[in-house]
């Protein structure tokens, strides 16, 4: 005999929608494969009228998030409203107070209050689940907390925003521009209210954070990340780099370095014809490298009510099945304050910047770059279009220091029309 | 205050040692992310005195793996000796038996005897874990059963024998002829020493096999298994696939049709530009489609001593922090005999053959297949040798009888000089 498992939802977007309907098509699966009912008591959304195309006439209502995440006939608190703070946070904290486990969608509320969350959570002796947070039904959280436990982890790298993705594949297919392209991407619903979250990093930033936690053992550090969005990715930057054999994606990388742990989420040239260079839309992919395992590289629907689902329903089913782990893999309160190394690991440098016609120009740039100690692998200079030549340069591997004070020599020389763009290079 | 995780591990060949080797190297981190030390307390091997790079003096030696894995001071038995029969099973067995959780990577061992095993740990409250024993380092039993619980499997694909794909990779990227490329795979030391579990496709069955019962909830089936192996692979098909946009893998397919469930191991055409398609060497792939998650592509190392260990010590660390569940992902004595539908669904088929220069051989084949109810997709002949013409078809989606039908009646022509080639295409 045992006891039902009782969800209490907060939140009946596309996420929460997603999860009504798994429970009530999959009842008995799910009963199957976790040896337990698994049925939602309550819900709780900002508009009770609202017509969701699914009744929710048998569940309890709740106004109030907080209300419902303390009932006591709700076990799992499931929150899918998102936010970074209020009415999510102040339920989620409600819910572990109450004795509740949570299983949350929410990475925006987990990058920055994640540490807070977890100790309060591992204090309570409850757990937080988040798989849905992380590049969507790809189920990478567990891959990395559970599955590769047994390595050191040396790399996490993904691609982790469709809308950016989405955005960056329109530019190169139809050869829009990076307003057109996004005025397409908003035309679809693809991007957030605030268009930062999306186009400048943030969300996908939020998403590397917690990816980093778990593999590095260290404490969510959001702020300890370069975030540069893909707002100023030109598609003359796109067809240059294709040019060369790559494509542009917004990529998260975190990794550790000599000095501590670097965390970057930016624009990047990657080879066109590796894993992460074919990915399009709003696939998602993530690449884990440790130790022992070498490469996994996992892919799949970045977003969307069904893969959103698969992904807290996963969680879910962990809880109705006992499976139950710290927040971050490991205990909160032995999760080290990650040492913040910015930009220490050499790269390739794609750049580009137009020239002025003058004699000397291209020597000029590339006496500056010998002078910073940059050796150059493929240089290309373009046809002159009377006053301007266009230079595209793939530096061998450099330090984004010695970069930066060659970009700051050039900017003081005649001989550049406009601020050169640099980008750097990631090979798998 | 918690007690030691004590492993005992039986067979010291490359995944053995490599998980000796993690549990040195990563006592720390081990700890850490479990909460508990994990400790090697005996071992045992075919050969006591042989040098393994690593010193096994820590350890307490037994000749027989039963004696090993019913000591007192054994938790966990990790069987990576191998074999379907023999000691691995009778000392699982003795293991359970005795109380012990088991860690294998003996796919060939579950395939044939997991029903029956899981039923014994079940019954004695034990778990048996194989990640290793299915694509390598891969965490994909876990996104399995686990991180896709919530949705209703509808297919799971695979290339997952290393061996098989390099020698097909390195037919077509080098020319060699099937037996060309054999022998060379086999001086790399990459086939075992019954050849026929590789290039017969049983090892890559077997894991299917696996994949097959977590996903649809039934006993493993190996002996209901559509097999081929790739022995009749010619580097003419090689070649003509890949004139055609495909490129040729030892694919496993396990599916729910109307009729029962179809699996399939058997060489396929996948498009060249698909992620199967794209698979060189020994990397495995694994496609998992549900009705939430749509689809997710898991990829990494199909074998060696890192990755297998890395899964190994996957099993050994949900062990140690008390994730535990069944060993399909629900009770044993609940998995479905499963019905077994072969070839129900259809497929397009790619088909070979070498015509004789008579006038109308063309159009009796065509008019063959029409009779058969068989649409060509696209059709090349081309030049005659003098006495033959190769010619290649792609057919319309085609039922495997209805092909049949067809080939049996050409065979019965007087225009066909050898029998036809005929290989499913698979599209993701």
């Amino acid at each position: 005999m045992t006891t039902p498992l009782r969800l209490g939802i907060a939140g009946l977007g596309t996420v929460g929608i997603g999860v009504v309907k798994i429970v009530r098509q999959h009842a008995a699966l799910l009963k199957a494969r976790t040896g337990r009912d698994i049925v939602i008591t309550a819900i709780s959304a900002r508009n009770r009228d609202k017509d969701r195309g699914v009744s929710m006439s048998g569940y309890a209502w709740e106004d109030d998030p907080v209300a419902l995440a303390t009932r006591d006939d709700v076990d799992v608190y499931v929150e899918v409203m998102g936010g970074t703070d209020g009415p999510a946070k102040v339920s989620t904290q409600a819910a572990l107070a109450a004795g509740k486990d949570v299983v949350t969608a929410n990475k925006a509320m987990l990058a920055i209050h994640g540490q807070a969350l977890a100790e309060q959570a591992e204090a309570a002796g409850r757990v937080i689940r988040y798989e849905a947070a992380v590049a969507g039904g790809i189920p990478v959280i567990k891959a990395l907390s559970e599955g590769l436990a047994g390595n050191e982890i040396t790399r996490v790298m993904g691609v982790m925003n469709g809308t950016c993705n989405y955005i960056l594949t329109r530019m190169e297919k139809a050869g829009l521009s990076y307003q057109e392209a996004f005025a397409e991407a908003d035309g679809l619903g693809y991007v957030e209210a605030d268009p930062t979250l999306d186009v400048g990093g943030i969300d996908a930033g939020h998403k590397l954070t917690l990816l980093s936690a778990i593999a590095f053992g260290t404490k969510p550090d959001f702020d300890g990340m370069e975030l540069e969005g893909i707002e100023r990715v030109s598609i003359d930057d796109i067809r240059a780099a294709a040019d060369m054999g790559y494509r542009i994606k917004l990529l998260g990388v975190a990794q550790r370095t000599g000095r501590g742990l670097e965390q970057r989420m930016q624009p990047c040239l990657v080879p066109a014809n590796s894993p992460l260079g074919q990915l399009e839309g709003g696939t998602n992919m993530v690449v884990i490298e440790g130790d022992a395992v070498e490469q996994i590289v996992l892919r799949g629907p970045g977003a969307g009510e069904g893969p959103t689902a698969s992904a807290v329903m996963g969680d879910v089913c962990d809880i109705a099945r006992g499976l139950r782990l710290p927040t971050f893999g490991q205990p909160a309160h032995t999760l080290e304050t990650a040492t913040r190394a910015r930009s220490q690991l050499p790269a390739p440098f794609y750049l580009r910047m137009e020239l002025m016609d003058k004699p000397g120009a291209l020597a000029k740039i590339a006496t500056i770059l010998g002078n910073s100690g940059i050796s150059i692998d493929r240089m290309r200079q373009y046809d002159h279009d009377g006053t301007n030549a266009p230079v595209l340069i793939v530096t061998h591997k450099t330090s984004r220091a010695a970069l930066d004070d060659a970009l700051a020599a050039m900017e003081t020389t005649d001989v550049i029309s406009t601020a050169p763009v640099a980008l750097r290079i990631e090979h798998l």
